[in-house]
């Protein structure tokens, strides 16, 4: 079943299906996802009796919030004073892939269930340190780990979620996941992280350089963020015991969702609606060489090409740079050609679906598509 | 056949047996380990063929000395132009005792070849983000990661080198290793690296704490240092099908020779000689509290405590201070108590030795106590 490229307010649309398999999938996710943070607070045969005296201290001295504490705050469950806390957390996207991915091949979402609680680990591992790499203060309107408690502990922290999340990924064993399976499993999550560093390795030395390409771009963000999206639908479909063609359609498809996400995500940026995305052209007003401007320096005359260049060269840009660029960037339909590859994109990640036999999983994965390519936040 | 407790200048000694092992098993070793690396940099089916190119770029800018050329530079294969060099590395100590144990336990040690590089790999990763965390600026003589490229890039390349240590020890699947076991080894490798993170946190948050005890500070070092240790040991023995009661007792040799190693350590760094540790009472000199100074606290009479609080307090302490600690450490015969405890966690370490049957690779195990015990650097 075709579903209707945008339903609009309709509640039986592909907006009402997210919400459905929200409300029934993030609720046990974020379950299991405390589960293994409060876990390790618990002493156990073989570790230390005074451990969770040691790691969280009852008084707790200033600045000093616990190892798990700094975790367990990034997640959005505690407060800065380390008080039981409702903060906004992210979309859980890459959970609810891989656990849709699961069903999508005929396994109960609850067997993929660490899969996916380890990816959200890896995911919220990556924000803890690039945060601290782009000197970034704020997350979800709250400071970040390391404005809080010092870069030292907060590279540490990051460095604790990294490796839990691969410890995490083990406990598949005790869904019934064979030992061939998991090690499968495990060389793709620990590939796809490698991968993961590469894509910010490139983001990291794309900002010293004036002269990187759109395929350049393309292929760091597919490492930094799409690969991540491709190994959830993956996991969940080898989980789930599917036939390659099915896994491989399926890490297709994450992979081109997340692609199509992300420019979409530099559409919105740039000429995304103030009262979602803040101050109009945000991104260009950071100097971030998002794929909009990487396309106009490819086909803009000098002057142009001139004063787009102009922009990233400048530490403060003014009102006037950024009107200059935005009319560069009009000239060249750069924003046209951005929406075109999010079609291209998002066109590609329904195929590889279809590849799937029809279920109400796949559906909703269908639906994540629609949902992408339309949002306006 | 128990060693003599100090061969001397006898080549025949236990200096004669550690050398003989390390000159056997570190070439394959340091071969393994730069394979791992450099199969990186190929271009292979399902890896976009552009990826050299791009991450290690021909004509490198400044600056950018690619994602894996930081982690070779670290390991000593590079310079800073990213030239091979042959700079000096570490004690490769960590694969050494995880060889020697699998054959200590039966097995060739060549099985456990991918298992060695990956707790060597994950030891350098502690390193690389130490350094930033800690703000040290040499290491082996050479200027650290973050000092010639950045913390952005140190901290991201040193998450690429933690991923690559686990997806490393997956290898062993093609060493003949079972599925079962490499999930085994796998969670106690990924166990033993968060516990690694929590030693991290505490030394990081003793800094700021005055009345950190001896017991404290023991707990601290067993997760930081000396886990790694045991882990290499039990890592060893379980690659080679070793019974349940060896690979215990390897774990706790491992533990052990970790806890007498940092111990000495810490001895050393106070009353080391200095043509071998540099200024007398480096450790002094540099606030750090080591056990000796924790452990005078806890004896010392009201003007000796204060003296060594002051030390901890003062930004940069002079001669008088440091004089008056050294002293404060003599009336509570510091020295003393901390080789009593070098020699106590030895003594343990070669009674859980002493519980594997005799073999050449036991013998250069226990070698391994004696050197810790009596090195003077």
């Amino acid at each position: 079943m075709a579903l209707p490229r945008d339903a609009g307010g309709d509640p039986t649309g592909w907006a009402a299906l997210l919400n459905e398999a929200r409300e029934r999938l993030l609720p046990p996710l974020e379950e299991a996802l405390r589960a293994v943070l409060e876990r390790r607070l618990q002493p156990s045969s073989g570790r230390p009796p005074n451990r969770r005296e040691h790691l969280e201290p009852a008084d707790l001295p200033p600045n000093a919030p616990g190892h798990y504490g700094m975790m367990r705050y990034h997640l959005g469950w505690l407060d800065e004073r380390l008080e039981p806390a409702a903060a906004p957390t992210g979309k859980r996207l890459r959970p609810l892939i891989c656990l849709l991915a699961a069903e999508a091949c005929g396994a109960p979402a609850g067997r993929a269930l660490p899969a996916a609680v380890a990816l959200e680990l890896l995911h919220n591992f990556t924000l803890i340190h690039d945060d601290i790499e782009d000197r970034d203060e704020v997350r979800h309107h709250r400071p970040t780990v390391w404005k809080l408690w010092g870069e030292a502990q907060a590279i540490n922290a990051g460095d604790g979620m990294h490796v839990l999340a691969h410890l995490t990924l083990l406990d598949l064993e005790a869904q019934g996941v064979s030992p061939e399976t998991i090690v499968r499993l495990a060389r793709r999550f620990a590939e796809t992280s490698l991968i993961i560093t590469e894509g910010q390795h490139l983001d990291l030395a794309f900002e010293r350089r004036d002269d990187v390409t759109p395929a350049e771009y393309l292929d760091m963000i597919a490492r930094k963020s799409a690969a991540l999206l491709g190994c959830a639908a993956a996991t969940g479909a080898e989980i789930a015991g599917a036939a390659p063609e099915y896994v491989d359609a399926l890490a297709a498809y994450g992979m081109q969702l997340g692609l199509a996400f992300q420019i979409r995500d530099d559409v919105l940026g740039i000429w995304g609606k103030e009262e979602t995305t803040g101050k109009p052209a945000a991104d260009l007003r950071k100097r971030k060489k998002t794929l909009p401007a990487l396309y106009a320096l490819t086909r803009a005359d000098d002057p142009d090409r001139e004063a787009i260049r102009h922009l990233f060269s400048t530490p403060a840009p003014g009102e006037d740079d950024v009107a200059r660029v935005l009319e560069a960037l009009d000239r060249t339909s750069a924003r046209r050609h951005c929406e075109h590859m999010v079609a291209h994109y998002s066109a590609a990640a329904r195929e590889r679906l279809a590849l799937l036999p029809d279920s109400a999983a796949r559906q909703v994965l269908e639906a994540l598509i629609v949902q992408l390519e339309t949002r306006e936040f």
